[in-house]
């Protein structure tokens, strides 16, 4: 193979059938056969199984007193659009594994196409621990073969999400937070899904400019020291900057960042704003604001950067330091402080349908659910397809109620029903918002939250949810072996 | 763009271009129109500048006492097919902020093509704090226009090998680490990268199916609990399953691992490994030995996976806790105590080449190196082209040389120049190893580091760097402002 990757790495918006974890497929094949061998009940109906799983987030990362959902646009995206070409096939069919695995599977695998059905709450809702994020019905190898992309999907951009919404809300509405964190989040891709996170986190925008020509964020951008360096002076280089881009940023902390700004002063650069990226950023700012304001610079925004995070920034800006915007990088990219969210998909019931082989019409009446529950031990799962019931008051949120789908069908003002219906037997049935809809929905989200859950320290020790009688009961009966 | 998005999102192998902290791009405009305005000196001879960056990091993660080298192939890859398309083009001028860019640039980034030459050390060299990397020289433009992808690419993957590493040095060679993290990873790519990384970083495989299909990388996978609880009986999903795939593992700990086993022992069934997925671990793969030892399946593995670190894992090797192998998720593909790792791309010298009108064949004789350097308080940083030499003594490091480029030519058994080159003026000249190779080479380095290296908790006070004179005596003297 040597020689050959070079050519062949990179592009795989075509290969997300294979972005999978292989237990996914091996599952899918044993699957199969066993559904291909025992497709009839005791009446000699034929009978066919439907899966049930739930994502949720059993505990949320540290620090953390809820969770900002995202990523369902791409979750969309590769359910829609997954499947197996002749080559995928050839290189699961080259595998020693497979071995006692019929043709019939791999040509199952050739048509495959994602038919379930899946409910999800919308991108930025808030949820709390245990709360399903998404549900899926489908024909369980369907179900169980998405599994991985999912999770991971859906598990980065909520953590990103969240921590987007935490540092944006440490600036108090006082500044804007832009993402800068492409260099140091996890690959290209990761870069990319980070700004598109941290945008409907409540960001105002990127530097990355994949994420401007692709989902159309606010791109932000200044200049590097290596700028300032390639010139043989400081002054040179920010007039030279200045003439082509008015409404740019000057980096100022190259060599000296205050002489810098009195050199912007003398020499009467029009400039959009300054960014300090280095130094006690209090102290530089407070001077900075000083020097400009005196000198009539009184537009001239300040811009900050350097390894800031929320408490940095809370802190800035509870010291009232006259900074408009903020640069957040590797913290806010990589969720530094904890950067896993552990969402988990379960199965959480099975539906088998029987076909009555002469009155085919009743399919449908025809259909049993069987409700199941991994027992591990310290771990409280609940089983059977559920819905979160948000009680609103005052325009807070006061308790979610999760119960059964279908328990009670209420839905008001005051009580919103938070999952929605996306996939409907494989079709889209929900109108995706734009980004900047999904980004105004996160603003009013973290409006209705409790108060205290916008303090960055609050750790909860119970959460507003309260999870009806039936399913609590069914959590210790439903059988586990 | 509503809507439109869904069906854009995700192929972007054309757009690696875009791929890029947008400072980038509007600092190349301002570069060329520097450039086509100031392209005579005073001898008014044509003049072009040429820059030499350096990628190193200043500041390993947490507990790490050395960085194992990843990434160079995706970057070889991303340096030969960068390039902008019409579309990328018209993106570009609809910003506002290029209102009064000239047309001139964006001909000119139609055409950009990567021209430079790069030196790098292979994937899997293990580097100490402030050692180069890799370094670009190239006309300033396109040494600029690469700085994000390569630093995420190079920063990603090589916080991944060297976490790999020092999870595969904490089995001791004892068990084997296979990667299971693809649904805790930062998206799809980056599942995808962190399977690359930790396979090269030592690792025996990954549950990664894309990386098996892209990179040949050996694939590993065994089942889900929603595979067990999917069927009426634990005993049922393990005879299905163990008749189609005998070379598989059974997930035992879906109820109780131990009454698990005792079922697979009184079905008689043929399997190659077991998996263990919580509890204790300790005991539980002391009692499943016993258990499979006394049933006569002495040759059935035990492999056990659920939150595992390096820490954890040398526990266990260190009570000869009787495990084959350790599937490790979250803690790897995330790195998760430290996910970051800080390499920064810094500019070093410029090189301003004269071309005399009327005797081109001269020119390469006359150019002048100005080298460069960033005044940062605290950081000591050293500028111009090096090279590190590495001494090594009785098959083990024993100091790296660090010195300006072709200070000292030698070469021997014993003093091994580190970087080559691996692209001459933007073609390759170096032959990209196969995967396996950069594993094996991993395995080397391992064995070349200072035994107190390869200790989790070794946090050396000074590395074995030593930088030549001439570059301390610099790092004073260069004029940096």
């Amino acid at each position: 193979m040597e020689g050959l990757l070079l050519s062949e790495y990179s592009d795989h918006s075509s290969d997300i059938a294979l972005s999978t974890d292989f237990y996914e497929i091996t599952m899918a094949a044993a699957y199969y056969h066993y559904n291909s061998n025992n497709n009839r009940n005791q009446n000699n109906n034929k009978t066919t199984k439907n899966a049930i799983f739930e994502m949720f987030v059993r505990k949320l990362p540290l620090n953390r007193s809820c969770v900002v959902v995202a990523g369902l646009e791409q979750v969309i995206y590769f359910l829609m659009n997954l499947k197996f070409n002749d080559t995928h096939i050839s290189y699961l069919k080259s595998l020693q594994i497979f071995k006692h695995i019929s043709e019939d599977f791999f040509e199952y695998l050739k048509k495959f196409r994602f038919t379930g059905t899946v409910w999800a709450v919308p991108e930025d809702t808030i949820l709390f621990p245990d709360e399903p994020i998404l549900r899926i019905e489908a024909p369980i190898i369907e179900a169980q073969i998405v599994e991985t992309y999912l999770l991971s999907t859906i598990n980065f951009q909520s953590l990103i999400a969240t921590k987007a919404s935490r540092i944006v809300s440490a600036a108090e509405g006082r500044s804007s937070i832009v993402e800068f964190g492409s260099r140091r989040a996890h690959g290209p891709q990761a870069g990319l899904l980070a700004a598109r996170a941290a945008y409907i986190g409540g960001c105002a925008g990127t530097s990355n400019t994949l994420a401007g020509y692709k989902l159309g964020i606010p791109i932000f951008g200044t200049m590097a020291h290596s700028y300032i360096m390639s010139f043989e002076t400081e002054e040179e280089a920010f007039e030279q900057f200045s003439h082509l881009f008015p409404s740019g940023f000057l980096l100022v902390d190259t060599y000296d960042s205050i002489k810098a700004i009195k050199k912007i002063i003398e020499l009467g650069i029009d400039i959009k704003g300054i960014r300090l990226d280095s130094g006690d950023l209090y102290y530089l700012s407070l001077e900075s604001r000083k020097l400009l304001d005196n000198a009539g610079y009184r537009d001239t925004k300040i811009m900050v950067s350097g390894d800031l995070n929320e408490y940095l920034i809370q802190d800035l800006v509870r010291k009232a330091a006259p900074i408009d915007s903020f640069g957040v990088g590797t913290e806010l990219s990589t969720s530094r402080d904890d950067p896993a969210m552990n969402g988990v998909y379960k199965l959480v019931a099975l539906r088998i349908i029987e076909t009555l082989d002469d009155t085919k019409a009743m399919t449908s009446n025809h259909n049993m659910l069987s409700y199941k529950l991994k027992s591990s031990p310290g771990k409280r799962t609940y089983p059977g397809p559920k819905q979160i019931q948000r009680i609103l008051k005052n325009e807070k949120m006061v308790e979610d109620i999760v119960e059964l789908e279908g328990e009670k069908e209420t839905s008001s003002s005051l009580c919103v029903p938070l999952l929605q219906k996306i996939l409907d037997n494989g079709s889209l049935v929900y109108e995706m918002p734009s980004i900047e809809k999904i980004q105004r929905y996160c603003f009013e989200q973290i409006k209705l939250l409790p108060d205290q859950f916008r303090d960055l320290d609050y750790m909860p020790k119970e959460y507003p949810v309260t999870f009806r009688q039936k399913l609590k009961t069914m959590s210790r009966t439903v059988k586990t072996a």
